[in-house]
């Protein structure tokens, strides 16, 4: 009953604590493995656009928007498994995440700001504007792994 | 420059084998982590369908949407991950993966058409059609489980 109601009130404030419900019904070691996943899947595709900027790989496009797009959806995907006591067992996540919760959702806003910047710099076809939203996307995880990931 | 002249041969071909491309360039423990984590992200929110079609969560459509698109965008992630040279380590994956590759690709395309017509079905505000392609969905996982993961 009393988690009937903490879903009601979850889905009647919005989607990002509905989001939360459906995480706080998983087993912590679940939540690490997903919101690792998320990353893992972000890291890799972003990394592609990475070495289009870096001229490591030959600019193209279509590729760069696919990359992009695909980062964009992940940047939306880790935080709802970061409930309140999956801070231990195989993860670097630092207490600050949820000693400043605020702090950490401006983190997760600011990256998928960029991300989607990410996604319209990929679709304008100039690689200048890739190569400098690429860098203000890198900005946004690094920004958020010193204050909150263990080194 | 063999290495130009494959990834033009790739971009040529399409962009299945230009994704291929960028993962030759990634270490095979990396790959097995990427393809591990677009799976996780799959499972997850596939996970909370299930309990909506099982009756466990309440039923919400916006909800269910919201997972179905993660569920299809991730079942198109994993595949580039899976390089020839990339079956030892931290993987559950079978060499009838690299032995049967028609096998192989076909048992995506079946999880891909199933996760969008998972999106369909989950837009249609209609609970029984979800619930009858949630398990449309589970059995193309399980097909490709049974062929393709070490039990």
């Amino acid at each position: 009953m009393r988690k009937a109601m903490a879903i009601a009130v979850a889905l009647s404030v919005g989607i990002g604590f509905a989001l939360d419900a459906a995480a706080q019904e998983r087993k912590p070691e679940d939540q690490i493995k997903m919101r690792k996943g998320a990353l893992t899947v972000m890291s890799w595709n972003f990394g592609v656009i990475g070495a289009m900027a870096k001229g490591q790989r030959p600019y193209d496009q279509a590729e760069a928007v696919k990359r992009a797009e695909a980062v964009s959806f992940a940047s939306h995907l880790p935080w709802e498994a970061f409930a309140p006591g999956t801070d231990t067992g195989d993860t670097r996540a630092l207490p600050a995440i949820w000693q400043q919760q605020d702090k950490f959702k401006a983190a997760q806003d600011r990256l998928e700001s960029e991300t989607a910047k990410l996604v319209q710099a990929a679709k304008s076809g100039d690689v200048g504007q890739l190569k400098s939203q690429f860098g203000a996307t890198a900005k946004a995880c690094s920004a958020c792994h010193d204050d909150f990931r263990k080194k």
